[in-house]
């Protein structure tokens, strides 16, 4: 017997029936028809004959991606709400290839301290977000204004800040029975703290170096490699869009799974990636990811996904069913956030501004709160503004929760901030004791034994408490695992050991 | 070239080859087909005509459900072993719908404190056990019995228990060098331990609110939100369905996937979910679930899944792949159980009724055994239950494994049972000692340094290798992650601090 | 209307979208369709018909395998990247029916003292590597030189980890206000240490139980159910293929997933599973999995994966898109690393052999530097072998990798591996003050407070952040988790302590 497909019928059924598994279909059918017809510039086919052979998979990467099978004029055509490309204003070369290597690192050649001569061409070897905003321009924009992209002066710039770095990778040794610091050596700073926070990639000269396709020289690059958010790049640029949209094929996808955010705010500082996984929210998530779409550009609650990822609430383009914007996509992490939840060493509004070297508490010290407790209100926003941020968060909230749940949850917030500052405030008094006692000195607030149960008070676990609040969920953590249990416990342990230490003084 | 189709050919070979996609598929038109046909009352199409705008991702979400295409009639008409529901006693009105907005939040309105007008209906906001038994009887009958239930008033209303909420979640002032404790604040209760127990939801008042859809009159609840297991209902029942089946899709795939039971069983006090994803059966079911079909009601060994998820072996309806019912379904969880493997402060025979107020040990104290291990037997399950449910459960674990391997394991687990309730011993004889020195006083028994390490050898790490012993698996997680490795380093720890605090009153 | 397939029209459509898709479907065809064809044993035909029945899960886990689909014969025939059997010496009955229950239960009778009369067969209850061999040849010969399979003596036989070994699962009385020690039982050992490690299994004796299918004679084994990678075998043998190739399935798609070498390499001591998942690659890797292919032999580099899984880098032939082999398939793990970043208690060159047994360090004892970090060469690889490997794994990096980016990581590693060495030698300098004070004996090394955290120190987090350095990632477990900060606060704690000590001698 011969089967007779009928228009409307089996097919209907097929779109009907697996929506995402035909739009995927149709999506990647559209595009490598499309590249077909697209036009590879001469360049870039130059670097594929090569690295196709000696870095294959950054080519098949890229194959992969959706710059390899448009080209920004085409991009550029599309309807407003899918359009991921902000800016038309890029020369007509370069708008009628492929997005393909050369268009990358052969941008902005001038500015670019690590380009170099390489088989013919000026190549960059780091693409940084000045080069990725010729077709992104919104998005680097409002990056360039997150805490993000000044990730690494605001650490490392900041007398206080440097102190807990030292305490905590430095070096150390023993020295007729006393413990001497050294200072953190560069290659570790890479791997700890500037891991996350980004390293300042500078060129220091030029090598010659064997490789497989024969003698060639290349720049030497230090703070390199590194894909941290706060990268501070040979061209002077802050950021590296790589962080989230890794390797070659820049993919919407993995930035809105919870996996790219999980690289850095996870515990025990800033336990965000661990809440989430304990949540009903993260719960939902793993059990039904694969029935979601993480490619549409115009993210639709309930039909492309049924619980939050991070990007959902932090800084997606969030959309109705019936197509009406829930929240605009921003990269300026952040500014969706009315509160900072991470606390140094108190919780307290969001800085106005993404670099916050400038912030100095009442106390003079670089620090948005004193001590006490106290905000350093210039460099902070204002309760309406916070009071206005909150607003639109709740309205990404009621996309699936009534408003009555959703006032609920921000009333136990509230008083978590308030509970876990307070207890942050009482074993700083107890620090304040022993300080004046000199069981400890103050020349590093961060490096004895009582000193770093008092930073494990606020840094791991008033923190854990107040993400565990913040995305509903998580009571387990928020109790035992980094949480009330074990900032009590601290705290008795601080007093003890406060005892014990005096003792020994003796 | 013509491709002809065949029948009993290429149609044949995606059915043999792809099952799981066509049997969505299948299922899908199924369901969508049906729903074309089938009814939604006028009172959920009324609720859909705002909330359709208002929260969108329920409505989506509930779109997705069985609820949403099929009606209670037809789902009584469905074989025994695929139906889920279990009572024909309901009203010829509702049977004859699906089951939409109004059917549950419109149920019982008599019995419910919560319910109000909601533009000319009348509404009960938390949906309770008590109106889904409407529909399945027997799940909300048996989970009345279990200690899910009542999880609120086991915990909250032991004059014990409640002595380790106050260390643990209370908030300390430094009043001249020593630390005073405050009473915890339902709001703290509510993110920590009743997050998981449950709260009480009680109507506290009206207020009236402006909304999207203009002012509106919506009941205070105090308590809410909260989904957690045990919680009381305005309607006076126990319990939250939403827990493990959750928000508007109700599914059935979301409760036997096991992030489900992770948001409360976890480390570092029930760490089921940790010591499952080192084990053998974790490693097998994150590498093959998405082969696997969680959808089956009659859930087929082999056939739908091939490792146990937490469902598998403590409440699904477990089938043979000739469709003998290896264990039949049951929401009473802990009744496939023999052993209390969770140490209060010792492990323990299974209480008879998931109500535990009522057991008193021979001291007389509110709690399963006494502070040397004896039983409280009168609550407890006899020797013999013990044996059938231990009978019981070898059956399913005897689906993929031989009786010799099984009869192994569970020797292995019996006497890790008895070395961990051994170490419990010593370190509660230890603690006998710091109490008759008056090093600590027992005012309560759980908020001091040294009392806090012993509530760890028991509550974490006692329990931590009783779990990596049952689920045949996480040998790392029982020895160095919160197991024999920490119970013998803090039994040591505990042992010098006394000494520390002798020497420090001296 | 009727849809016409035109060859090279429809059908190159799906081949080109959704490749995996296809090829799931074209291998299932192929081999249900060789399976209907394929002869099973009469012998396993008569295992099936009661097993079927008495173990359903074990069958249904074996159809789903390569192995009941394949005959031997057939398997060698495949071309060499593809094929997964490496010698042909096999009996011609053997080679010409599937490999079922008896080809694999029933060889090596003679040297199988687990063999027993089971239904009119002789069976052996354990299937060993010796077993394996039969087809797989290769594999296990270089299995046997690895670490792996020399787990259990390599741990138990050595005088210094038994030690540690006692001190940490050890079950303690309190006698007279004195903790005193037992012998760790070989239950308790089984489940800890050597459920990674591999217990010894013997036949004890035989025993008659009543089972479903009557009364039947079983050998009784010690040291079972056990699966462990150096597991002693009745035969003699050592290993468990099992343990990456889980039950009767003996995927190769579960062994390359990074769950199966995440049931022993995780935190604390051997974090590497841990690294992983914070680290880009596990990103990218949880991100894109559902779009790759594991089960290709010939495991291609940017089409069947886009990110390493721990296979990838460790043992996995890793093929370039265009057919050249990166990395031959090897099984002789360990033997693709150059420095074994495990300190014990510093980092050192890797073992020349699997059996480490016979390795003294300058001292006499048997480890593989002495306390103070000079290395046992003699039983370590050379200079210019340990260059060799280096050079051979940045081959596998160059992949996706510039060479540039390569060099940068390897150094960040060098520095890191002389950073965590220099940090544990300052703590063990600290315990030969402690040792000399008699504060605490020596008798065991590794059982009193101090010693603990000294453990800690190397066997936690120096580990940890070796781990962290080599995989590319988890800069915040490096700094926070087990890392950095842990090892200067345990330092500062170990100082404290001792002084603690001291004063409560005198």
């Amino acid at each position: 017997m011969q089967v007779k497909l009928k228009k409307g019928d089996r097919f209907v059924f097929y779109f009907r029936t697996v929506p995402v598994c035909v739009l995927l279909v149709v999506f990647m059918l559209g595009t490598s028809g499309f590249a077909s017809a697209k036009q590879i510039s001469q360049e870039t086919s130059a670097c594929l004959s090569c690295h196709e052979m000696v870095t294959p998979g950054i080519v098949k990467d890229w194959r992969t991606s959706l710059h390899s099978n448009i080209t920004p004029s085409d991009a550029f055509k599309k309807p407003e709400l899918t359009r991921m490309v902000s800016t038309q204003d890029i020369n007509k070369k370069l708008a009628s290839v492929v997005v393909g290597c050369y268009e990358c690192h052969g941008l902005n050649k001038q500015s670019h301290k690590d380009n170099f001569e390489h088989n013919g061409f000026k190549i960059n070897i780091v693409v940084s977000p000045k080069d990725c905003a010729t077709c992104h321009l919104d998005e680097v924009t409002q990056y360039s204004n997150s805490k993000k992209a000044h990730a690494i002066k605001n650490l490392v710039q900041n007398p206080v800040y440097s102190q807990l770095i030292d305490a905590t990778i430095s070096q150390k040794i023993l020295d007729k029975g006393i413990l001497k610091s050294s200072k953190p050596t560069t290659s570790t700073q890479k791997e700890t703290c500037l891991g996350c926070h980004g390293t300042s990639v500078k060129v220091e000269g030029i090598r010659d170096k064997k490789t497989q396709m024969g003698d060639m020289r290349f720049p030497v690059l230090s703070g390199w490699p590194n894909v941290a958010v706060g990268r501070e790049n040979p061209d002077g640029s802050l950021g590296a869009c790589t962080s989230c949209h890794p390797r070659h094929s820049f993919s919407i996808e993995i930035a809105r799974k919870p996996y790219t955010c999980a690289q850095c705010h996870l515990d025990p500082d800033v336990p965000a990636w661990n809440v989430y996984k304990e949540s009903k929210h993260g719960n939902i998530y793993f059990s039904k990811w694969h029935e979601w779409d993480f490619k549409n550009p115009s993210w639709t609650l309930g039909k492309d996904f049924k619980a939050p990822t991070c990007a959902t609430c932090h800084n997606s383009q969030v959309v109705s069913p019936d197509g009406n914007t829930i929240a605009k996509r921003t990269h300026d992490f952040g500014s969706r956030l009315w509160v900072r939840l991470f606390g140094l060493i108190y919780s307290h509004p969001q800085p106005k501004h993404g670099d916050t070297t400038k912030i100095r508490n009442k106390d003079g010290l670089p620090l948005p709160t004193t001590l006490t407790g106290a905000y350093a209100s210039d460099g902070l926003i204002s309760k309406d503004e916070q009071q206005r941020r909150l607003s639109a968060m709740k309205t990404i909230c009621n996309g699936c929760h009534s408003e009555n749940w959703v006032d609920g949850h921000f009333q136990k917030l509230h008083n978590t901030i308030k509970e876990t500052d307070s207890m942050v405030y009482t074993s700083t008094m107890l620090m304040m004791d022993v300080w004046k006692s000199k069981v400890e000195d103050k020349t590093n607030l961060f490096d004895e034994s009582i000193e770093k149960m008092w930073v494990r008070q606020w840094l791991f676990y008033a923190n854990s408490i107040r993400y565990a609040s913040a995305m509903t969920g998580a009571p387990d953590y928020a109790t035992f695992k980094n949480g009330w249990w074990n900032m009590n416990e601290t705290l008795q342990h601080m007093n003890d050991w406060f005892k014990f230490k005096r003792q020994t003084r003796r």
